[in-house]
């Protein structure tokens, strides 16, 4: 499938400012940007783009010199090439010895997402599911089931062990829990951040990915949009490291944009309609 | 200097358990290990090194089978040629937009270092201070001035913004609240976990390093030890990713025993004894 | 001085719901009530005034069976004849084994006023200050110099424990924050909720009360207001027991009016003119 | 039934030091005081007993002026005589617009016992139960299931919002739980400080009360201990209002002993072992 991607984010700069962007989808076997084009409306601006260690993110930096507006346009063309992954041939256990090591720092507890808070309470609820793909998928049903998704109800200090007792949350908050659930069962698990086709209102999206059977399986706690549709800006440990922006200096937001259209005509979905159940995994 | 470094920790095992350790001594230009040894109670155990991403730490994944007793022992002479870095000449400002790509990363929060939640009071008590270095100096002394040193009074679960207000913590407290005061500031920073010389009672240290002018500085808010006395064992966002171990499965720690001897006689401490005020960087 | 105090509150009752109201003027010999009056706009409803335990708050329940809009509306005109009391001759230590049994409970930490959390803090900043009513008026220009008064930065759920780092809040949050440092230094205090002359834009506003040398001596540390411009609706361990609506059932709050105006010429403020500080009881 | 009960505290006295206790047992119609004595290792020693407010608890004020060793005893004997309440034939529902004004107050948050925060958390849970007496004992179930009583796992400063996430606690744990979510149901409920029977170890017991149908019901989601075999010391909001002793100068503690005998043969248990489920209610 292929898919249009828009962003645009404005800005309101008061004094010298560098900001982090995280808005540019991953480039990759099973995403391949075939067409992409970033503007601004400051001549002259320096784009540096980065990656961060092993890490697929693509940051984004622009040093800003002087006040007055700003805007920045990211436009991409992206063909997904998502293979399904039969979950029920994927090794039932963990098997910590025997991960990659850059897998490793998944399993530690990260800003928004206090997995050492959370064994008792992990284990109560999904101790007893001896499959991991099955307690991963228990762990996001219980989420959608338990925490309200209610726009407004977090702000950007909220974390997983607010929304586990305060129960509402948005996306964002959906996926913190999910990995902290995760990590306190010593499962890998990785924040994913977004575009996303058919999702209402039309915003940037956080998934997550579970380490299972030696690939990062996909999930989606909120159930917003079917799955095959996202298309991935970054991995990370929460959204502390995959922010859309980070600013360092003085400047107010103004507003964000955000747009994702199908180029193709919809395909049946493997995932939902087939009798085998299966699974995505972005590599 | 050569100094002779020790570290003996003893579990129980109860059932099978993954432990990542993080007790190996970095091996760098300024840091030079002459000799080194690592085992084991257990035979025919495979230790196997990794290191994560482009930190130097040195994890190191022990998988035990079986129920029983287990020891690991690690003992290292490392030859130090840390160079003082005179701070007066390192550049004043933060400069955001010509720090490395993998300097980025320190400026987020992290589990421990809520920096999000310390804007406001980070720059009410150190926004006035214009030099980078004397800022972050600013910071370790308030510190040490603010929080008392108490054992016990902290756990596992304690992070900077408990701290900031109950005010008592111990090495590893210390650390995280500079950590996150530099994060608000927009002031890249690191935890630093190492042995240190002169530590009583003996035990890892943990300090933390700011990136200024272009280097990783080096800061101990304890002023428990001398400087020119660490050798350090990793760098990482914050205690979450630099515990000296991480149990997966099941294991009660018994103990833990750690020296660190000077095999040289004590030398000259520049930094604290010059009439030019020097600092330390780890590189 | 006469005020002319005025509340409406209005709701959109969904489904069968008890409000229990706090925003009626304390009657007491420093605070006289000439005239009020209380209506609603359902007929027939009954306004049950009662007072809790040894406290001046008049609660007001209220139950309504149905839904439907509902609406009340509090009129009273109040003389207020508070005696500036001359601060230089309280006793200038707490003297907790002679204060009235009905002062003990205003020692414990209460829902927003974390004061066990808060000793060593307390400690360190207000510690070495020997007289008491000294060490509230530093505890008040600490907050005052410390925290910004931000409208909309906090909300029903945030405690002195978040403001004391976040460093912002409103006027709730300032009266907490100096409750909660009271309370840690062994200084009985309480929460003051009233009606404030000249209060920018009109709302209920927040103070405290220390009890200092047998009295209750009243204290703003938002310095909003003039003194001598407060009419107590209630004083109570916090905002928790002093809310001015507490709704049980099935309602949303539509809005809220507050007004307060002076009846009487602006007298000499003896408090801030006079050449001898002075300070004020509301008893 | 009768029951003997003793207490023993000691302390260390640095500087002149007030405590607060509340140790005694109270004297009513359904618990009534045969026989009961105070001593204390200091001569001279005016020990100020005094209730507060509308609550039962005992309080004994003590001030001690110099330094040196403190101990205080209580011993009572008390014959309890409360009568069974068949809990089917209490009103099923909360009806707030009924309830005495002296009841109101333990509607609202408090110290450790955050209900504000656990709204949706306890509609989810509890919510489809209509009848109250039914959604007490569904807390209690539920607490006793999920949350593991673990000696040394929390501190004075652990609150229900807390536990509620790391599942585990001891009974004040276990009481600050049940009481917030009865609150945050709009259900009353009060701490219940007591000596007990058969507990083991011997120790200060704490429980709860929840009003339904007009009477306080009795509520012990720990288990640990058989009904009718409680005398309670005080019921209160909190902890913070009912703690055994309140320190206020320079006092170390040094031990408890808390021992509660029965002097009467174990009597039929109505509550447990009749066929009509019958409850308990101090008055």
């Amino acid at each position: 499938m292929k898919f249009k991607i828009c962003s645009e984010l404005a800005y309101k700069i008061n004094a010298e400012t560098t900001f982090i962007f995280n808005i540019q989808a991953v480039n990759s076997a099973t995403q391949l940007i075939l067409q992409e084009s970033l503007t601004t409306n400051v001549a002259g601006l320096k784009l540096e783009e980065f990656t961060s260690g092993l890490r697929q993110a693509r940051f984004l930096r622009v040093h800003i010199e002087n006040a007055g507006p700003f805007t920045i346009n990211y436009t991409a063309i992206v063909e997904m090439n998502l293979t399904p992954v039969n979950v029920h041939a994927l090794h039932p256990e963990i098997e910590l010895e025997k991960v990659d090591d850059d897998v490793i720092p998944y399993l530690f507890p990260s800003r928004y997402c206090q997995s050492d808070k959370l064994y008792n309470f992990a284990e109560k609820e999904f101790g007893h599911i001896k499959n991991t793909y099955e307690q991963v998928s228990a762990i996001c049903n219980w989420i959608y089931k338990n925490v309200n998704y209610v726009s407004g109800s977090t702000n950007a200090s909220s974390s997983a062990f607010d929304i586990i007792t305060q129960r509402e949350g948005v996306c964002r908050d959906f996926a913190h829990l999910g990995i902290a659930f995760c990590r306190a069962l010593s499962i890998p698990a990785r924040y994913f951040a977004g575009y996303a086709y058919k999702l209402k209102p039309q915003d940037f999206h956080a998934c997550f990915e579970a380490h299972i059977g030696g690939k990062w399986m996909f999930f989606d706690a909120t159930k917003m949009v079917p799955s095959h549709s996202l298309i991935k800006i970054a991995h990370g440990y929460d959204a502390a490291d995959t922010s859309f922006a980070s600013i360092y200096g003085d400047a107010n937001p103004l507003y964000v944009k955000v747009s994702c259209e199908s180029l193709t005509p919809d395909v049946f979905d493997a995932h939902e309609k087939s009798g085998t159940f299966k699974g995505l995994s972005y590599g």
